[in-house]
């Protein structure tokens, strides 16, 4: 078994149910978002116009619970450590497996995450702020409309890390090469000018410190969906839970400049 | 109005009724399959699982005739010189345009061409044998099976262009600077090795000459959804007819690394 695997079935376990930060190191994290294949058209579409916040990795057939090109040993219903039930748009619950949700009208999307890029960055001296102290990634709901896709619209939602602005350039140039896990960032620097009021306030995750002579750099998220998904309203969409990743096959290097 | 709208116009008019390389020089042109609603999910899925052959530029939601992304002003009805309308598989008949077919239904794909590298493959002089001897490029379907998605399945269909093998090197580095219209060959050299038996003989367009010291080159072909679509038998698929593209408001160089 790969490291993803033993992940996968400590997860399946119940052995682990915390986030997935760190977990496999070097397999690829994905973004998770289940819904009835009446709407999967569209939000295939939205995601194909959208390929920043909504990098596609795979897509299951409806019903299919493994992920066969990406993880075939793996069952999305189990292998998350905590699920996201969303009904008519309004989170209802969180869940620790889906199976009682589960249907043959359920369709998978696995889409990109920014741990991916991450890594590279810590490696070219480029530290993560929130890896550092401990805390989920700061999401903010910018002002800047993704495209809309049939019955799915909704703002761009974007994760925060500060960078010493000497470093910006970098870390620019080192994420631009991970394309299918959100790229280059989508704004530097003024908050306001992509509609974010107050940059120590997320809408999601933690704040985070940020010292004199940094920059905030802003990426577009794989949270975006779930904005998507809370205006559009749909009878029910499950996702992943924000950090609690399901652990793909894949190996970040193999997506380098994908 | 741009080189892309004027051509457009002349075929919506009926002034022009051929193929369409050279029409509109640097525009991108794209190969298009239009099918009912309840396909579209496995065509999208199918088209993301093999993106060699069916990279997608575009898809229009059901009912749209207007590629807004890629050309607002077009109409996907009316703006390709000749379609062909498949049934259960088979092709029926070769139409100047699709108002009697076209429904609410009807969801538009729109697909790189390789006519996009072919003008950089000229410009580094690398010579384009079906152009210059004035015919359609040869195609043949091959015996590498593309990934299944749904319903959909098939061989995968390839172009071929004789290149000077000391060119060869050169041709593949062009060509891979544009994965949206099949990038890089996906074959060099022996045709038996992918299970095409004449390079004389090929299954769609015309015989070009191979001479002595050239080496047959094997591009994926956007012709391989209509091999899927005749093994998978919807009611109704509409194509363009080949050679007979849309042409889009993209530009060539706009495609480039992307």
């Amino acid at each position: 078994m790969n490291a993803a695997e033993v992940a996968r079935e400590r997860i399946r376990k119940g052995l682990w149910k915390g986030p997935t930060p760190g977990f496999a190191a070097g397999y690829t994290q994905a973004n998770i978002v289940i819904l009835p294949k009446q709407y999967a058209f569209d939000f295939f579409l939205f995601c194909q116009r959208n390929p920043k916040p909504c990098p596609i990795l795979d897509v299951c057939e409806a019903g299919q619970y493994r992920p066969l090109l990406t993880a075939p040993s793996g069952d999305i219903r189990t292998d998350i450590p905590k699920y996201r039930i969303y009904r008519e748009g309004i989170l209802q619950e969180e869940v620790e497996d889906i199976l009682d949700f589960w249907s043959e009208d359920m369709v998978t999307f696995l889409l990109g995450c920014s741990f991916t890029f991450e890594n590279p960055l810590i490696k070219a001296g480029i530290a993560i702020r929130h890896i550092d102290e401990g805390k989920n990634v700061p999401m903010f709901i910018t002002n800047i409309e993704c495209k809309p896709a049939g019955v799915f619209s909704g703002p761009m939602v974007v994760s925060m890390r500060p960078i010493p602005s000497q470093l910006v350039d970098q870390a620019i140039e080192i994420t631009a090469r991970y394309p299918k896990v959100h790229g280059a960032p989508v704004h530097v620097g003024n908050p306001e000018e992509i509609g974010i009021v107050d940059v120590n306030r997320p809408d999601f995750g933690d704040t985070v410190t940020i010292n004199p002579g940094e920059v905030p750099v802003f990426w577009a998220c794989g949270v975006t969906p779930q904005a998507a998904v809370m205006r559009t309203k749909p009878e029910i969409v499950i996702t992943h839970a924000p950090g609690h990743m399901f652990i793909t096959d894949i190996q970040d290097e193999e997506l380098k400049g994908l």
